[in-house]
């Protein structure tokens, strides 16, 4: 279960009640209409799961227990989802499939991961929406070579594609006999977790894919259907207060947080900045940030720093882990000894209150997200939750929020520059 | 060795060049009084490498060879800056001796943390510059519960302390003949890495801290001697612009300088979030990037977005890897076969310097930090760069650089809702 708290006011005006009543209708229409796909994804991914099924018993390797290592190739969109949730679940799974992400162009870390895997064992998954991207096409012939994959003969079954229904990616599954998973058209690579690009690795991982859909699928009903207004109403407060508020931390208290910090970074930072329709340039720019570790890092520019930021904390009731401050006394530290007998779960929950506490005494607009637990249901809903808002967000900004024609330039440079060295 | 470039404009007036003089003098002065003492951690540090060769020789435990990992337990300044460089040097190390770090309150990372430890080959180095750190504290007695440690005898020897002559902790370890390191009064957690809180933990892990000493001593020589003066123009560039362009983005082409990062977030963070002499709320916002991984999540926002941001990019020459993309084609995506044969160190470069030519286009202000390789020259040379940028900036803006008044309040609200509960 989430429950939703916040410490700045807003009172609807009618007109603040137009602008939400038109940006849940906008997103409506995007969903009815068909032009946005990730809507339907907690419906439609649910297929996802019984053509895994099937897939698990028809590849041999599979079927015969080989595969301990699940490696995705893939960056940007095609990994960071799949990483948040891993990285929240891997902890508290009985599986034994890992996952491994090859996400970068960095030969030192390329290399290392290399020198982790055995083909034996290896599930080999290559994602790209387009079927293009630079780094990920090196990488997998990188791979190929490195373990002397012959796609045509004995190691189709150690390779699976995710992609596009007819990119170039496609085309060559189709040309090896190689089982491919297809991305809808109109789901867009960062809005993609819930579509083959997470549900295929995850499950294959061992993941309840299934609690993961019906998590967000459930959120999206209740926003559907008129409830979760705090939702229209926090998007509401970050359009009007765009320019002024113009950074919004997610400030997570659980280290195992961090990969979903990094995948809100890009829904948010990625959707929302651009030029809107009267050719201003717009966004907001996100923050990730880990308690209570960062409180002694970044939090003093919150504090006294330009009120130019807004925080919404994320906190775990129950960490599922019992560690306390056992009651040890030591010369001359014994001030301390008002903790002992405490668990870290109520401590880092105490700390994450104090600092909202500190920043409410100073103005800063805070609100809070608190998970009762880690799981796929729980992961599923705050999934969607930033999802959704990020498309609430963008329907009132005028933008598209699903589009990125900025970063188009560097890769026609990068392209030009190779091709011609 | 470390080269720079800029692609914004700075042709410094008589009143810039001024104000630029009079930083470079205000920081001379906290040299020459005494009043802040990092600048001069490049000499005095050197005593704690000779300090320590004594030391490895009567530690039992250190010399009869059975310690293989360097624990460390600390947080925010007294982590950060070495797990920053122990991620830069540990896959080419050859030492057998690993670094880990306690550095948060949560109860699963505490747990995972200490599953993997074994007391036999473990060091523990408490390390808190106030000595009163909570999570320092607590984690350190979860430790000693756990491994059932015995401080009045036998495992006294396992223990290192680094504080503040004077404080709690010292105190501590003075009544129970720990051995401990001091923390200079005049230099702060966030500027100490230089210090005993870096320089003894990366010493007994195995890394060249002379070098690493020496790399950040030339540096800044040079910079007191009137070289190195685009050091002062980007400081001037920095101050000028501080309301405009209020994010400063570090943007490093090297996953191993993620950790980097997050030092460079609590250093300039925490030193420029302020409240200036005139009351006035100051600071720019840090973020930290990894290239090529962020082109696919956060450079749309820098590229269309609002222009409030400056792009430093950080990039090695040298990987010292020659992994390259094999001569392998695949039928349907032949279109990439154009970068066969390349080294991925040479497709990460052409990717940030495409990225930095395609913000260039679009005026956005960006500069570059090249390393020739990453060692322990380079990382010190970056280190005291870093640290002179924040204090020149700092003096410019008029503020205390090296306090951070605004975290006070939380731990106050902590210490009553603890202790009340």
């Amino acid at each position: 279960m989430l429950s939703f708290s916040r410490d700045f006011s807003f009172d609807a005006t009618a007109t603040q009640q137009r602008i939400m009543d038109d940006a849940l209708l906008a997103i409506k229409e995007e969903n009815e209409s068909g032009r946005i796909g990730y809507y339907t994804l907690p419906e439609t991914s649910l297929a996802l799961i019984d053509e895994l099924e099937e897939y698990r018993k028809t590849n041999a390797l599979i079927a015969g227990g080989k595969i301990k290592d699940i490696v995705i190739i893939g960056i940007g969109g095609s990994s960071l989802g799949v990483k948040a949730i891993d990285s929240l679940l891997a902890s508290k799974s009985e599986s034994a499939v890992t996952l491994h992400l090859f996400e970068n162009s960095d030969p030192v870390n390329i290399s290392q991961t290399l020198s982790k895997l055995e083909k034996e064992s290896s599930l080999f998954i290559v994602i790209s929406k387009s079927g293009g991207t630079i780094e990920t096409t090196s990488i997998f012939k990188t791979i190929i070579a490195h373990f002397d994959l012959d796609l045509d003969a004995a190691d189709k079954e150690r390779v699976l594609v995710i992609t596009d229904a007819g990119s170039s990616l496609s085309k060559f599954a189709d040309s090896y006999s190689i089982k491919q998973f297809n991305i809808p058209d109109n789901v867009g690579g960062r809005f993609s977790v819930l579509s083959a690009v997470g549900i295929v690795p995850l499950t294959l991982v061992g993941y309840d894919t299934k609690a993961l859909l019906s998590g967000a699928g459930e959120f999206l009903d209740r926003l559907f259907s008129g409830e979760e207004k705090h939702l229209l109403e926090k998007a509401c407060y970050y359009y009007e207060n765009a320019k002024t508020l113009s950074i919004n931390i997610l400030f997570s208290y659980d280290n195992d947080l961090e990969n979903l910090t990094k995948w809100y970074v890009q829904l948010w930072g990625e959707s929302l900045g651009k030029i809107d329709s009267r050719g201003s340039s717009v966004g907001m720019t996100p923050i990730g940030l880990i308690g209570a570790v960062d409180q002694h890092s970044f939090l003093q520019l919150v504090i006294e720093g330009p009120k130019d930021k807004t925080v919404t904390f994320i906190t775990i009731d129950d960490f599922e882990n019992d560690l306390s401050i056992p009651d040890v006394s030591l010369r001359h530290i014994e001030k301390t000894d008002f903790i002992n007998g405490k668990t870290f779960n109520e401590l880092i929950n105490a700390q994450c209150a104090a600092t909202r506490q500190s920043l409410r005494d100073n103005a800063v607009p805070t609100d809070g997200i608190r998970l009762s637990r880690i799981n796929e249901e729980n992961i599923g809903a705050m999934i969607i939750y930033y999802e959704l808002l990020t498309s609430l967000t963008g329907s009132m900004l005028k933008i598209n929020t699903y589009d990125q024609p900025g970063v188009e330039l560097g890769k026609q440079i990068l392209y030009k520059n190779l091709e011609t060295n």
